[in-house]
């Protein structure tokens, strides 16, 4: 096994002292470019505007936003400042289950505390939401890369990297564990319209790890398939109900569709706190739908007709039989899925 | 049935006494400009950058191409430079076989002819290819319309319209020969990345002609079917082998394994021109691979990582197994497909 040489780990959520630390994914791969956050309401926007996305990075970054509302509310209307916050921040984004994880682990955190004891509890919190994401993500990593073989090829869709986390990734974080192992695994990346995060994001981010990485528009996975050249599907997910079915990003159940259909393996790696055993399917899963000028726009110009009727679902849901397993921090879980 | 005041019929290739008149589908959908070419390389270059694009839309532009040809042809040396335009218009574009159709037809006219009969028997029969085309679609149209209800909602990939062919289109010459029998079709386009035809060129013309039009990311097609939202997928074809496999728009193979899921009849309409039998199956159907900048670049600006590996092939093949009709000029064909 060669050593190497790596460059610094990218941290797309952190904390700096006094604001939060989130990596302006909206300007990538152009520009990596931080921006510090030091008011609570900024980080709702943060994740309204995806400059942070990825369901788990959106629960770190919600944590953070909520020990920033703790320091700034009053201690006269600390309760109702903070529960404010807690509801506002909870409904940033609809999808992805990790944001209201995240939410609901920081309300409980102050629960029965003084103003001054929750502001200190509330941080160190945040802290420890982002560390243990960091850990469960090198642990699904590892659980993930028994999967794979050296040599094979993994075919990915949107980015459930290290930027759609505190840190390593949750699907992309199996490769660099299997790396790690000393298999060499070759990435292809759905360039993942609209928002083309498979493009901009997992490119960029696997690149600057050195992995060999080639993309493909959403349209030619099947093609890629046909000609034997995907060992496996791996994806992230931002919301698993109790039986398996999972919601990711726009175009993943059409892969996972076409991968079944090539007798290709569909992997979904997602933290516990992804799991809402409370849905006891799919169908429950609440669909954010964005702005039309995600599909209209890019870049500030126009590319399609004026006032022409768009759909824009931002995700979808595969249905767990379509889901070969599913890895989490504690290990690979095959069908049926009986999640509690 | 209600009268609906219709705009001119589009006409993207025709003949203006000396010249070609293109639309300039590259500058669709901000502005309708069309371009004279009175050159025959001209017209080359336009079919390889895809001003014009379409299948039946390059086998016109090619004949009135080759016209151009005969016209500037020296008589001394009319036979060599004839057959080297007719070698160069063939290979412009590799996939879609009505461009080699129409060069063969042009080549037999001029066959036995003296340079001066052949000028004008070659303007003659790229005419007749123009107006055929027309007629053709409004015949595939009409045969293909029987396969739709009043009410039904039609999803389709790329553009197969009028902008595709000379005038009228195929799949969605579908949805106009339904509303002239009186049948109310709603469509939905895959925007079709990555040159983003459906948002471009089939949003734009079926907007201008009335149509109720709404565009979807590719990967959004099965969230649509699984909803209950398509009644039928209409798409054109490239080339079609012997055996009903069907080359078009990369794309097209995973709305078609999409469709066989929900059990979404999935149609192909393309004229007998289209039909390669010489090929037994889609395997052996050349697949043009374009830029990798076609990805990586839209409008003018870079949107993904320099020098960041991509694979960008422009079609793929739609297996027989998963097409319920293919509709030609002469009829509905259902499987199994045995074309000769």
């Amino acid at each position: 096994m060669t050593s190497i040489p790596q460059p610094e780990a990218l941290r797309p959520v952190s904390w700096a002292g006094t604001a939060v630390r989130l990596l302006d994914q909206n300007r990538l791969p152009h520009e990596e470019v931080y921006v510090l956050l030091a008011d609570w309401r900024d980080v709702a926007s943060a994740i309204r505007d995806m400059t942070v996305r990825g369901a788990p990075a959106i629960g770190v970054a919600a944590a953070y936003g909520l020990a920033l509302a703790a320091k700034d509310a009053p201690d006269a209307s600390f309760d109702s400042d903070f529960e404010a916050a807690c509801r506002e921040m909870d409904s940033a984004r609809p999808t992805a289950v990790n944001l209201s994880w995240g939410v609901r682990r920081m309300r409980a955190a102050a629960k029965g505390l003084s103003p001054a004891e929750a502001r200190v509890r509330l941080l160190d919190e945040a802290c420890a939401i982002e560390r243990e994401d960091i850990e469960i993500n090198r642990a699904m990593g590892h659980h993930g890369a028994t999967l794979l073989r050296d040599g094979d090829t993994v075919l990915t869709h949107c980015n459930a990297g290290a930027l759609a986390t505190a840190g390593f990734g949750t699907a992309l974080g199996v490769l660099r564990a299997a790396r790690e192992l000393g298999k060499t695994i070759r990435l292809f990346a759905d360039e993942t319209r609209p928002r083309l995060q498979g493009l901009r994001l997992t490119a960029w981010e696997m690149m600057r790890d050195g992995f060999d990485v080639t993309v493909i528009p959403d349209g030619a996975s099947g093609s890629l398939m046909k000609r034997g050249l995907v060992s496996a599907v791996l994806v992230g997910a931002d919301r698993i109900a109790a039986n398996g079915d999972a919601a990711n990003k726009i175009g993943t159940y059409n892969l996972a569709v076409v991968a079944q259909r090539h007798g290709v393996p569909f992997y979904a790696v997602a933290p516990v706190s992804t799991i809402d055993a409370s849905l006891s399917d799919g169908d429950a899963i609440p669909i954010e739908e964005r702005s039309p000028t995600e599909i209209t726009w890019i870049s500030g110009q126009s590319i399609g007709p004026d006032d022409v009727k768009v759909w824009n679902p931002a995700f979808d849901v595969t249905p767990a039989e379509l889901i070969t397993a599913i890895v989490t921090e504690r290990g690979v879980h095959r069908p049926p899925y009986l999640f509690t």
